[in-house]
């Protein structure tokens, strides 16, 4: 007799795969949490599998070969991303949100937790196959989103600076023209990278694409390939190859609603 | 007969509380999503209840009462806490950390989204009954450590920044002595806080407590109750009521092994 019931290792393998999004574990891990036999398992990962595609909650697949198992994959049901990015949109679209100078708020958006998981989850969907190896941001603003991002994609988040601080240690810094038209000084932690890896750009905003140049010149000194960039929100002209961006925005003007839509990637 | 198997109910309802940590489902909820009785539901529910017990993943429990339903806690379990800190603290002993001027390096750490969700569960779980409306850090290195106590608190993450900025709309600033004796500027946007509201403050580091108490003034300012100060790390002697660190620092001398601890709080 099992010593679990099929109930009990059902929940159980959910709260274990949901919390580490895109890790894989072995069928034997589960084998020994459950004290269960292979076959079990795998007909319990396989039920699990179907009863997230069922509540749209998700996908669980199995993974054959050497580094096998089962992993959990958030969010990647047609319509649920654009769903949850229209919910935004309409946020974004409040008049309050207009600042004086044509600036928007949306710092409350990009720090909620709910919200930046939901949008991290939607980036790391289109880079699950990418052998990402790291998110980089550039403080401060896409700091939750990247995190988020990082977490779905199941790897470390790097955050570069505006200067050079002594509890990063040695670290390169490089100038850059800013969207603005600003030259303004980048500073990554050597520490922090590793020759040869592979890097996704996450960011909350991009004007003329300049940050994001900037941390691409990087990630070319340290040798680093940069997989895409993702932003929370681009202008509808932004030109930035290999980048994306869930929300596009028009001219902002005092008092009008705001031109902002759902990129049309997202699906 | 119900429509969904007790097993997909129970995946799915794992699913859902375990997304959305100290939310509260109601029971109708689960009754809607499953197309079954009040009675199944929470049946259901205590089924899981002993589950995550049994396998010590975190706790389901169900309120009663007007605003009752379900939800799901994080990680309370005597020694789970403790061992996960004892892990990272080892990793902060290694020699190669300490940096020129007695600095030691744990940026790595603190973006790390498996370590800082962890870290952040921890901190949440001593203030799940404070009534937090929602969690103040000061930027840049908290950001990560204090999105995921707001995830976990189901609760907004407001970020106090050095410098007032243009997309942040108006904003109070003011004036506090850093740990290092330095006067230092803090800007936090008027529309990030609401009068009469709770505030938990989550922070990478203290030296002498001076950021922390800058921003309990600041709330102060705005009329906001600070239900507690946490600190991924502190150093040995630091005395800031109301306050708890997850890591206690003793002085760092180049070349040493690192004098660092896990705090007794930490079960």
């Amino acid at each position: 007799m099992d010593k679990f019931k099929r109930n009990e290792r059902l929940a159980a393998m959910t709260q274990v795969l949901t919390a580490a999004p895109n890790k894989i574990f072995t069928l034997s891990h589960f084998c020994e949490m459950f004290g269960a036999a292979k076959s079990t398992v795998s007909e319990d990962a396989a039920i699990l599998a179907e009863t997230m595609r069922q509540f749209r909650l998700g996908t669980v697949e199995t993974v054959t070969g050497a580094a096998g198992g089962v992993r959990y994959r958030p969010m990647t049901q047609e319509g649920e991303g654009r769903r949850f990015m229209e919910g935004i949109c309409d946020m974004m679209r409040a008049p309050s949100r207009v600042l004086p100078g044509g600036y928007l708020y949306f710092s409350d958006i990009l720090s909620d937790p709910t919200l930046v998981e939901g949008m991290g989850r939607l980036f790391a969907a289109e880079y699950y196959d990418a052998g990402v190896d790291f998110v980089l941001t550039m403080e401060t603003k896409g700091i939750p989103v990247a995190l988020m991002t990082a977490e779905a994609l199941h790897v470390p988040l790097t955050i570069a600076r505006h200067s050079n601080k002594v509890y990063e240690g040695s670290a390169v810094n490089i100038n850059y023209v800013s969207g603005k038209g600003v030259i303004e000084t980048m500073s990554l932690s050597r520490r922090a990278v590793r020759e040869g890896s592979t890097a996704l750009i996450v960011d909350d905003f991009t004007r003329g694409g300049g940050t994001a140049r900037g941390m691409q010149s990087m990630l070319s000194e340290f040798n680093i390939h940069c997989a895409g960039s993702c932003f929370v929100m681009a202008m509808e002209n932004t030109n930035l190859p290999g980048s994306r961006a869930l929300m596009l925005l028009g001219e902002v003007k005092d008092g009008e609603p705001t031109q902002v839509r759902v990129a049309d990637w997202v699906k």
